[in-house]
Order: structure tokens, then C-alpha cells, then sequence
């Protein structure tokens, strides 16, 4: 089986490297070169053009920012939809709308290629650790035939349903991620305003009915000062975007992901995009008029 | 070292029952007296007023349902104060205000008792298996000397700083666990509306970091039909409350808690409020117009 991988970015290129390692032959492309050289040293192959991607591979892989990205290399000139063939698998890793999904894969299916939505979580670290958590939709046929390369970056797979319910995993994913992250921010904030060691109040929560991912680690961070991504501000208000707008299409009250999503956006407002996503407590901060760390 | 429990509720009474069968002696006291006779059977002494069982005792726990009821039996007619002598001890195992707290707190010292705010968390089967969580404000020397007794209910005990801390922290606490359950609420109305099995979803994202005690928990039980508490939404709207007020009181920017106190609020208006806390969802089915069982 000889696989090609679209999009060796952050996510995409140590994902791609994985599925390398684990021996199967690879062909990739990307539109800015340096990750592409980086993977050919590795024993990848080159390509220019995600057709020629489709070309020379069996299952191929795209992991890109946003639906519209997504569209154009499936379904755009050069797009693999122009050197598809039947029996193809197609699978994007990329977060995207479910919608945009749907549509894909409905094209791709005209054209006898199967695909798969298969967003990821578990951030940078589980990509390069290959410990990522993988949530599919699609056909279930292409995912037994594809599982083994997505073990080559994954721990975790789980197929939910037809096309687009992969997408729709990573918005509750992202739903739950948010509401932890706000709400560590509001409870740093009511801590440290109303007179208690704000550390101190997480490690007395953090073992109870409020134990999550965000308290056992981002607490520790925080006070150490390290406010790096882990999962950068901008990515969560992207995906919580796509959260907001497949909410609306689909007449779905989030309340409190909309509310998230405009405090996310308060950061990117305010400069603080590039911090790590857990940093949404510093829009509290200013309305608070205090400093947690002080 | 002689023990006073008053308020014998669905928390206080399995606490109390701990206390007596960790060896010490117990004096209980209840407005209603039938939770008082079932402790006499298992060997306490019975008390007909707060102040009685301060003057029968060296540490008295109280366990009641709001600030005002706290205040009442502490420093109202018959209250623990009237008996109080120095070097006695007072915790207070309920959820209040944490500046009622500290003004109960501030009249116990001038009479030389010390006063511990001790929230707990982890629910009425915590209660009976004495696993709960404390979480402790005030007198740090008064917790060394109490820390037996409160070992005999609990698995985790934090100091969080002075008087009013333990309240705080279970604020932060409910801070979070609201969170939680708002988000699996709008994840679950999410994936079921856009078309994902919500099952599916819950199990696919409950091992990143996604995940929380409200995701281990809670999809189990509420995709079999089981919304019986568990912790209550109407006292998940009182602790709602009580942050809400702290914050107005303080100043402190909690939108997003807020908000939870009004869908909480909301299930109270609809009659749900007897359910589990996990049956917020039941709100958004109706802003939705959809079930997520069906």
C-alpha cells in the first residue's frame, strides 16, 4: 500500500513521518517546500501537485487549515478528484466543517473514492509521539483497510459514522476542551479575587467530581509561567468557528460554546493568539482589572 | 475527644455515622428527629439544641442546608455561641457564602472557639463510603487537632489558607463541574442534531483531552434513562448561587458560570430540578426541539 500525505504542517509533518517509519512507502507534497525536502531525507517521495499525490498513491492523506483548503486540493485544478480512480481511499485529518465533509465525500464518491473524515486530537506532542486520538466517519470498509496506517500516529481509534461524524466528534471534543479551559480560567480568577491561593484551590479540586485533562495539567504550567502551546488560542476560536457555524446551520443552542468561542476571539483581539489555549484567563484578567500570578 | 454533629441531611447523616463508627463518641442534634433516633440506635446521644451540643462537646460539626441556617444554629437563640467555651472547635461541613464564613468565623474567636470551613464534595455516596473530599479554610492548628475525625468521611483533605478558603474552593469546584456538564449537554445536542450517534461521540473523545469525571460518568448513565441524582440540579443551583453572589460581591468577571446558574435555573422553572445534575441537556432538547434518546 503506498500512501501520500498533503500538508506537513505542524500536525501533518511529524504525523506523515510516522506513518513512514512505520514502512510504508510515501509520497508528499506541501506548498511551502522546506517540510517536503525535510521528509525526502527521511525517504519520502516528492510530488508538486496533490494529483500527483492521488497519482502515485493508494490511500491519500490531506491535513490542512481550514474546509476551504480542504476543497480546493480534493476537488480544485491539480486537485486529487482529477487523478482519482475507484477503489482509492481517501482521508483528511484536517479539522473542518462537517458539512464541507459531506461534500467532499460526496464528490469523491462519484468518482469511486472512498473517504474518510478522521480529525485528530491530542495536539503536537501525541502527532509526533504518534499517540494521537483519531475520530472517523465515512465508510467503515475504508477505515479497516486504512486502520493500519493510522495506527502509525494514533492510539485511539474510534468510528462514529457516515461522513462528517469524524468532524462532528472533534466539535464535541473541542465543546468539552473550551468549557474546561474557561471555566479553570473563572475559577483562577474567583479564587485569587475573592482572598485563596488560586494553586492551591486547583490541587484541592482536582482529585474530586471536577477532575478533567485541563486541571491535572495546565494548573502547573500556568504558575510556572508557561503559557507556550500545547494548543495555540487561534487554532481553539478556528475550530470553535466551525463549532458556531455548524450550530447555526443546523439550529443546535450552544450557549455556553458561543460564549467560549467570544472569549477566544477576545484574545486573538488582544494579541494573545499565539499563546496556549489555557491562557483564556488573561481576557478575564482584564476585565477583572487583577493578575493571577501577583 | 467528644464530638457534636447538627444537621443529620442526606450528607450530614452518613458523616456523622462515620464519626461514630471511627470510635468517638457523638452527640447529634437535628431539626427533624428522626434522622436523630437512628444515630441514638447506632450509639450516639441525643441533643434537643445547637447550644446543648456544644456544651456536651469538644469539636461540633454542622452540616445545614444555606448561610442563613448556618448563622441561625451558630449564632441565633440556642446557638453553638450561647455554650461556646475556649478552645473548642467548629467546622462546618456545608456549602455558604464564603464571607458567611468568615463572619461566623470572626464571632467564634472572640468567644476563643476556633472555626473551620469545611465543604465537601463527592457526593452522598462519598458520604457513606467515606471518601469525600474536604476542602478547609481557617485555623490551621484547629485542622491538625480535627483531622482524625475528619479522616473518618473523607479520603482528601486540602488546606486552602483562612477562613472562608474551603469555601471558595468548592465554589472553584462547582465552577468546573457546572462546566462540564453544560458542555457534554451541548456536545450531546450537538452530535445528535448534525447527525453523530451521541454515544459514539462521548466514547470517542472521553480519552483525550476531552476528558473529565463528567465524561467517565455520566453518558453511561444518562443513554440508560438513568437521571436520578447523583447531586441534585436544584442544589447545583444553589452552589450556582452562591458563586454568583461571591462574585458580584467581589467583582469577579464569571460569564460562563453565569450562565450555567441559568440553565440550572431553568430546569428548576421546568421541574427538573430533582433530576441528576447531567439532565441539563434536558433544557437545550427544548430550546432545540429534539430528544437525544430518541
Amino acid at each position: 500500500m503506498k500512501i501520500g500525505y498533503i500538508g506537513l504542517g505542524l500536525m501533518g509533518k511529524p504525523m506523515a513521518r510516522n506513518i513512514l517509519k512505520a514502512g510504508f512507502p510515501l509520497v508528499v507534497h506541501n506548498r511551502s517546500r522546506e517540510s517536503v525536502h525535510e521528509l525526502v531525507q527521511d525517504g519520502a517521495e516528492e510530488a508538486y501537485r496533490p494529483s500527483e499525490v492521488a497519482e502515485k498513491t493508494d490511500i491519500v492523506f490531506t491535513n490542512l487549515p481550514n474546509s476551504a483548503a480542504v476543497e480546493s486540493v480534493v476537488l480544485g485544478k491539480d486537485g486529487i478528484l482529477e487523478s482519482a480512480r475507484p477503489g482509492q481511499i481517501f482521508i483528511d485529518n484536517s479539522t473542518i466543517e462537517p458539512e464541507s465533509a459531506r461534500k467532499i465525500a460526496a464528490e469523491l464518491e462519484k468518482a469511486g473514492v472512498k473517504a474518510l473524515d478522521a480529525p485528530v486530537s491530542g495536539g503536537q506532542i501525541g502527532a509526533i509521539d504518534g499517540t494521537l486520538t483519531v475520530m472517523v466517519g465515512g465508510d467503515a470498509g475504508a477505515l479497516e483497510i486504512a486502520r493500519p496506517v493510522l495506527n502509525a500516529f494514533s492510539k485511539k481509534i474510534t468510528y462514529i459514522g457516515l461522513s462528517g461524524c469524524g468532524q462532528i466528534a472533534k466539535c464535541a471534543n473541542q465543546i468539552m476542551v473550551a468549557a474546561q479551559m474557561v471555566a479553570l480560567a473563572e475559577l483562577l480568577i474567583f479564587a485569587k479575587k475573592s482572598g485563596a491561593d488560586p494553586e492551591k484551590v486547583t490541587q484541592a479540586i482536582s482529585a474530586g467530581a471536577a477532575q478533567c485533562w485541563t486541571l491535572d495539567h495546565k494548573p502547573a504550567r500556568i504558575f510556572n509561567g508557561e503559557l507556550t502551546p500545547g494548543f495555540k488560542s487561534a487554532m481553539m476560536l478556528k475550530d470553535l468557528s466551525i463549532v458556531v457555524d455548524t450550530a447555526r446551520a443546523y439550529g443546535i443552542p450552544i450557549p455556553s460554546a458561543a460564549l467560549d468561542a467570544q472569549l477566544y476571539a477576545s484574545m486573538i483581539e488582544t494579541g494573545d493568539g499565539h499563546l496556549d489555549n489555557s491562557a483564556v484567563f488573561r481576557v478575564l484578567e482584564r476585565l477583572a482589572g487583577i493578575e493571577i500570578l501577583k
